[in-house]
């Protein structure tokens, strides 16, 4: 943990909500199904979701070889990796003090390529498992004209930063007198009823790893 | 609706998932809490999650007057807005069919600052409308003080797209003959039990605003 961070990743605005350890930055991370990936194409900035990995201090990304993001990040620009869950409403007792519960990291750095097949296909893998642990496993894997359809790129987790905000509102002094309710509305991303593939084929049951994210659901 | 969009605005990957009608548009943009805002900063990409609002072809930010995304956009610089919902996990026979079922919005603009003292008012109920409909009502409004304190940028909605993937895996015709299963994980932002304000005084009961938004929940 650093204990100035660079200017780059500093929290400017309510400093006190700004983490710079990498233990806060990685479960925030591992808690994302898509980044925002910001980067600079033909002069003017672009913000496009898509999924991602994390393993150790590597972020990964794919996508197909043909995509215009793909292409201009394997480049080694500048991007700007954003994931943010939105973990509640916080309604105040006035307008000014409304505010949101959210964790969000921001990881800047330039993409590399990542060419070596093995490298590749574990790659890959920690991007799958960062979606369903265990679906991996479970599918087919990729072959040669698949892996050479995707682009896989890393980025160093180095220059990152968390912002956190959390708990109740805060009010002005006068206004806690007011006849206004006021608390959080929590909100959280639930998986729902699974959906079977209208061509599934009979007798085959609902994988393992999507048992598993229901199970994971019941008793958190 | 325009037969062929602008270049920049146009869906390159997978063109059959791009929309650029304002009702498809509109309702993306409505149904979310965050936006991620992609802009140029000293030379590098920064993509910042928001809050926002809309009304008619117009976008709405506001943030501290101190904060140092407020005082770059409001230079008029180019903005890349991205709102995204995601709809589920897209779990196909093979890794590489393997998707995520989301609706997304890029809006390109630049923002002006809104100085009116009448116009900034109900710009900043309409982003606290898209958080919460008629918590506006409820609360305290805003006071000289804190006017001066928020900047309420506002955008036009002239370049934008949207982007939607839904529906079941698509598998390579062989693929179909494996044991595995195949489906959907719908994903769904899910407001849970509202948290009184610790300070809360006795006998408020909750605001009509989020008995309202629980409501909409269980019919929905």
């Amino acid at each position: 943990m650093k204990n100035k961070p660079d200017k780059k990743i500093r929290v400017k605005r309510i400093p006190k909500r700004g983490h710079y350890d990498k233990e806060t930055i990685y479960n925030i991370l591992d808690a994302g199904y898509i980044c925002h990936v910001g980067f600079i194409h033909e002069a003017y900035p672009l913000v496009i979701p898509t999924g991602y990995g994390r393993e150790e201090n590597t972020l990964y990304l794919h996508g197909s070889s043909k995509s215009r993001m793909m292409l201009d990040l394997q480049k080694g620009i500048d991007i700007c990796v954003t994931v943010t869950h939105l973990d509640g409403l916080v309604l105040a007792r006035s307008g000014f003090h409304h505010s949101m519960n959210y964790r969000s990291v921001v990881v800047f750095g330039k993409a590399t390529m990542v060419e070596d097949k093995e490298e590749k296909i574990r790659g890959l893998k920690i991007i799958s498992d960062q979606i369903l642990a265990g679906r991996w496993e479970e599918v087919r894997g990729p072959n040669e004209k698949e892996l050479k359809a995707t682009t896989l790129l890393k980025i160093s987790i180095d220059q990152a930063s968390a912002k956190i905000r959390e708990g109740g509102p805060g009010d002005e002094e006068a206004d806690y007198a007011l006849d206004v309710w006021a608390g959080v509305v929590p909100l959280q991303l639930v998986a729902q009823k699974p959906i079977d593939d209208p061509v599934l084929r009979e007798g085959i049951s609902l994988a393992e790893s999507v048992k598993k994210l229901y199970d994971k659901k019941s008793t958190s």
